[in-house]
C-alpha cells in the first residue's frame, strides 16, 4: 500500500524503525527522542503491541513511556481482528501525539491489522504529522512491501527472503531489524535484488532511523545501520538461479552509518556526522 | 611479507582460497579441480596438516585425494617449529606438484611455519608454478595481512578484527573464510578500512576462489564470494572511533559472485559467468 497522501497544510510525521532491543532504562536515547517528537511530557503515546503474544508487553511499555515522563500513555490490547472494530481504540488513536508498535512477529501484526480502520488509522495519523516509532516487527511492518521472514546466516539466495505487503508508511525503502545480530544481509541483498528500486535499510539492535517528512533520516543509537543501494547492479542471477543457489550480485552499494549518520532515502547519498 | 619474486620464464602457481567444509566425497568439486591443475593422477600432493590439532587430519585428507585417484600423496606431521628443520620435510616440497594447507587455526599455522624453510619453501614453489590450495585457516593465512581473530554477529568496529602477518602468497588481498556462515562481514568491513588498499575476499563455505597467475580468479563452490571495496570511501570513522563504538563507512562496492563469476583483483572488476 503506497503510503497516505499528506494534505498541502501538513507535514508527514516522523518515521521511526528500530532494530530492536532498544535500550528501555538506562539513557533510552531512541525512546527519548521518539517521545521528544511526540511533544515531550505533553505528548500522547498510544502504544500498538499486537506484535507480541506476551500479555506484558503493553503494560511494560506503559512503564517504560512513563518513566521518561510522559503522563498520557496507553495500549490497545489488539490480538484479533475483531479488536480492530472497538471504536474506543480509533479514538484513541485520534487523540494519539505518538504512536509505538512494539515487536513480535510481523506477520501476525500484519494479518491482525491489515485493512482494517486500526491500520487506515495509524497511516493517516502519519500523514497529518503524528510520529510513528516500531521496533523490531514493528519496525519492519512499516514498509508496503515487508520482509515476513527468511532465514540469517544463509549466502543470499532467490528463495532466501518472503515478502508480504506491509503498513506502507513508507514505499521506498525495505526495512530489516536485529540486522548484525542475526546475519540478516544475504536476506536483505536477495529483497533487494527482487527489484532494485527498492532501498535496503538493516538496522542493528538498540539502533533507529529517524526518517523525516524530508526522506532524509539521521541515525541513533549504539549499532549501525547497513544500507543496500542495488540501483546500480551490473548484474544479477536472481531471475534464473535455480532454488537453494548462490546468487550473484555484481555492483552492490553498501553504506554502513553510525550514530549521527544521516542518509536521503530519495536522492540515495548518505552523509557523515 | 610480499609474494616471492616469480621467474622469468615461470608462472607463479594458482593460489586456492577455500572458505571451510568443501565437499570431500561426493562431487568434491573444489578438490578435484585442484587435483586437475596439481596434475591429475599423476600428481604428487603434499599436505600440511599443521593448523589443526587432530592427528587425523593429515591420514584423513590423504584418503580424500586417494578417492580422487592421486596416487602420490603425502601429509607433513609438522606440529612444532622444531619439526619445521627436518630437511626430510623441505625435500617433500620441493617434489610437491600441489601443496595443500588445512584448516584448524591460523595463528597455530603462523607461529609454528612463520619464518622458517617450509614457510620459505612452500612461498618459493608457488612462486615456481605450484597450485598451493588451502582451507578455512590454510585460506586465510595465505595473504600478507592475516585476519587471525574477531568476533562473528558483531556490527563493525574499530577493535573488531585482530591482523597478524600471513604467509604472504598475496599482497593484494585479505582473505576470509566461513563467511557467511559465521556473519563475518562485520570484520572484514573493520579489515579493509584499515587500509582501503586491501581488497576484502569473504569466502562461503563449500566455496573457493581459483585465483590465476594474471590475478583473476574464478568462484568455484556452492555457496558465493563475498568482495569487499573500500577504495572508494569517501568517510571513514575508523581513524577517531572510541573502542567498541560502530563504525561509520560510506562508499563500500560489494559483488556477491556465485559459481562462475570472476574477478580481477588488479583492477577490481567483477565479471558474470
Amino acid at each position: 500500500m503506497c503510503p497516505s497522501i499528506v494534505a498541502d497544510h501538513h507535514n508527514r510525521g516522523f518515521i521511526i524503525p528500530i532494530g530492536g532491543a532498544e535500550r528501555r532504562e538506562k539513557k533510552p536515547v531512541i525512546l527519548q527522542r521518539f517521545v521528544d517528537l511526540s511533544g515531550g511530557p505533553d505528548s500522547h503515546i498510544v502504544i500498538v503491541p499486537t506484535a507480541s503474544r506476551a500479555d506484558e508487553t503493553g503494560p511494560n511499555y506503559i512503564k517504560v513511556f512513563e518513566n521518561l515522563g510522559v503522563e498520557n500513555v496507553e495500549y490497545l490490547p489488539i490480538t484479533s481482528r475483531e479488536d480492530c472494530q472497538n471504536q474506543a481504540y480509533a479514538e484513541s488513536l485520534d487523540r494519539a501525539t505518538g504512536i509505538f508498535l512494539t515487536g513480535g512477529n510481523q506477520l501476525r501484526l500484519s494479518t491482525i491489522l491489515g485493512g482494517t480502520v486500526i491500520a487506515q488509522s495509524i497511516r493517516k495519523r502519519n500523514a497529518e504529522g503524528v510520529p510513528v516509532a516500531g521496533t523490531s516487527a514493528g519496525a519492519s511492518i512499516m514498509s508496503e512491501h515487508m520482509i515476513a521472514s527468511g532465514e540469517g546466516n544463509k549466502t543470499p539466495k532467490s528463495d532466501g527472503v518472503n515478502l508480504a505487503p506491509g503498513l506502507g508508511l513508507t514505499n521506498a525503502a525495505i526495512i530489516d531489524q536485529h540486522f548484525t545480530q542475526r546475519n540478516r544481509l544475504g536476506r536483505l541483498f536477495s529483497a533487494t535484488s527482487y527489484n532494485p528500486f527498492l532501498l535496503g535499510i538493516g538496522i542493528d539492535e538498540d539502533t533507529a532511523a529517524f526518517i523525516g517528512p524530508d526522506d532524509m533520516f539521521e541515525v541513533v543509537g549504539s549499532g549501525s545501520i547497513t544500507i543496500v543501494d542495488a540501483s546500480n547492479l551490473t548484474y544479477s542471477s536472481m531471475w534464473q538461479a535455480g532454488k537453494g543457489e548462490a546468487l550473484s550480485l555484481l555492483g552492490l552499494k553498501v553504506d554502513l552509518l553510525a550514530k549521527g549518520c544521516r542518509y536521503n532515502i530519495s536522492t540515495r547519498q548518505a552523509f557523515a556526522p
